[in-house]
């Protein structure tokens, strides 16, 4: 079987550090991949610390992954040695229920397979790309298109998907006036994104501070809302808001920002829930909906989109030994805009 | 000027008592209609107590106005002296924003006039329908159809195009499966209109006692939501969630009720804000959405849809001088579904 050296947390409360990952051989419809990069999602730190629960260890994170394949299962048509590819959030789902069957795997009514700290259907636990290589079956790899720095392109395989999908999903268009809440990871691939779709961006942040990159990724307007008077100034101005932001926040203040009929899109995730009124929806037929990262196809589609746009992450590329302080500079929001493991650090 | 023999709060403290109303005279633009029932909101109780704040005294209640044209305006032209008619929840808009333009007038920017309880553009407090008449200008004017009971078409000109409105602009179609919050005022008029549309009515509500009444409206399945599990037993089961409560509840709990993609639509208004997980919308896909009353030209069409469809509302039709006592029961959800005021009684 495959080896590959990775990096894990051995435990909730301990840092990351070398460990060995036994890959599976590939079988029929498997392609091999050598990782080149990977990107380190938010996600991974709240996994890797089991805030969320349920959590197995040991955990190798890591789903924002690039490569080459080396090799491929004898059934596979799709991809061949040498192609750049990617893999994402999961790496297989049950591919018959009725969001399978319409490419919406994400939302696999079994249960996609996390593409780490899950376990795959034959009950093995599945280890991410921290590591040099990875066993993905082929319906669940996407290919990288020429253009994108693969060190870029790593992030695109979730923060890049978790905003195209909904900014897509929901609806933005040339010309939609959209708010950005929050400008870390998430929030600068959906500025570029929907700059990119023809929408008229607004970076909304609590870090004045960050109001030159907001401009400088495309962002047509910047408003600090550690102003209060912001809410008043940009009341009913957006047709749609993408909500990054994990960190407790008021939704009723930034619906209030909407036009009639607008849409706030939830994909940061605050841990405790937020307190709604209903008179923040009714009087202006607001809607407030969620979004998961994306399916294949779609992902695919996302890509394909950075290449024609020249759309990519802004990332900081670091050796696996770099990994628990990155950890703890993302805590401190301190990266713009991704941090991304060079796997060659690793050999 | 036309006056009025009326039913007025004095105040947000006091009892409704007799009261005269002088209404305009009829404008080229106007109708005078003479009153024959007005249906009893739960929102007059909230506004006659003043419970929603700025309240307007003395009030004179009533937005489900049904009667005939006694007299036209010059310029009128679409009704005649005699038509039946009946006037919602508002009376004038601006006319020229992008929502009236739209036939969205109930979302208007500058705001709608209420039918009661506000302020025509004029300056002058507007009285509602516990009156025997009312001078309207004939564009917030609908046309009642053959077919509907007077007493019984009251209703529908707030609970009726309430629940209308989100039903047809979220996308309900026959096959929808929709679960309906509360049996009540709303909730019956949910029921009748989605079945009606072709959906399949699933009711939920807190008192078993309701089960045959929601049977016989047209639901095809009751769940008392008293039963912790009902909630796992009907676990992703909606496309769509018709909300009509306005006391609290847990929004999180019935939005696991929704299938992916699904969308729960709030129509009532829980005085509090609820606490809202950004997980129960996150992770398939869902959509919280509000919605308030409608425009007039969809007014018109759910009139013409509910004459079609054999729909109407059911009814406890009062006098006047028994509305006090009708507010008690409201507030017991002592009603079956909605009281209906015969203005003959004011006479």
């Amino acid at each position: 079987m495959p080896t590959t050296p990775a990096y894990a947390a051995p435990t909730a409360k301990a840092a990351l550090g070398p460990f060995t990952v036994e890959r599976r051989e590939p079988r029929p419809q498997d392609v091999l991949i050598d990782i080149q990069y990977c990107g380190v999602c938010h996600s991974d730190i709240h996994q890797a610390r089991d805030e969320w629960g349920g959590a197995l260890f040991p955990m190798v994170p890591g789903h924002e992954i690039v490569g080459k394949v080396s090799q491929v299962g004898s059934a596979v048509t799709t991809f061949k040695v040498g192609d750049t590819v990617g893999v994402g959030c999961f790496v297989d789902s049950c591919r018959e229920c009725p969001q399978c069957l319409n490419g919406d795997e994400q939302y696999c009514d079994r249960g996609s397979v996390n593409t780490y700290n899950g376990r795959d259907y034959d009950g093995q636990p599945t280890y991410g790309g921290y590591s040099t290589r990875i066993t993905v079956d082929a319906k669940y790899v996407v290919r990288i298109p020429e253009g994108i720095p693969l060190d870029r392109a790593a992030p695109l395989l979730c923060a890049g998907i978790t905003t195209y999908s909904p900014l897509r999903y929901y609806g933005v268009k040339p010309g939609s006036k959209l708010a950005v809440v929050g400008l870390g990871g998430l929030g600068h691939m959906g500025v570029k994104l929907a700059k990119a779709m023809g929408a008229e961006v607004t970076v909304l942040s609590t870090s004045p501070s960050k109001r030159d990159d907001a401009l400088a990724l495309g962002a047509a307007h910047f408003e600090a809302t550690s102003d209060k008077a912001t809410f008043k100034k940009l009341r009913r101005s957006f047709d749609f808001i993408l909500d990054t932001v994990s960190a407790q926040h008021d939704y009723n203040a930034y619906l209030s920002l909407l036009k009639t009929d607008g849409t706030m899109i939830i994909v940061g995730a605050p841990e405790a829930p937020t307190p709604l009124a209903a008179f923040s929806l009714i009087p202006r037929r607001l809607k407030l909906g969620g979004s998961m990262i994306g399916g294949i196809r779609e992902t695919q589609e996302m890509l394909d989109f950075c290449a024609q746009h020249q759309v990519a992450a802004d990332v900081e590329v670091i050796p696996i030994q770099k990994i628990n302080d990155a950890y703890e500079r993302m805590l401190k929001n301190d990266v713009r805009y991704r941090f991304v493991i060079d796997t060659a650090s690793l050999k």
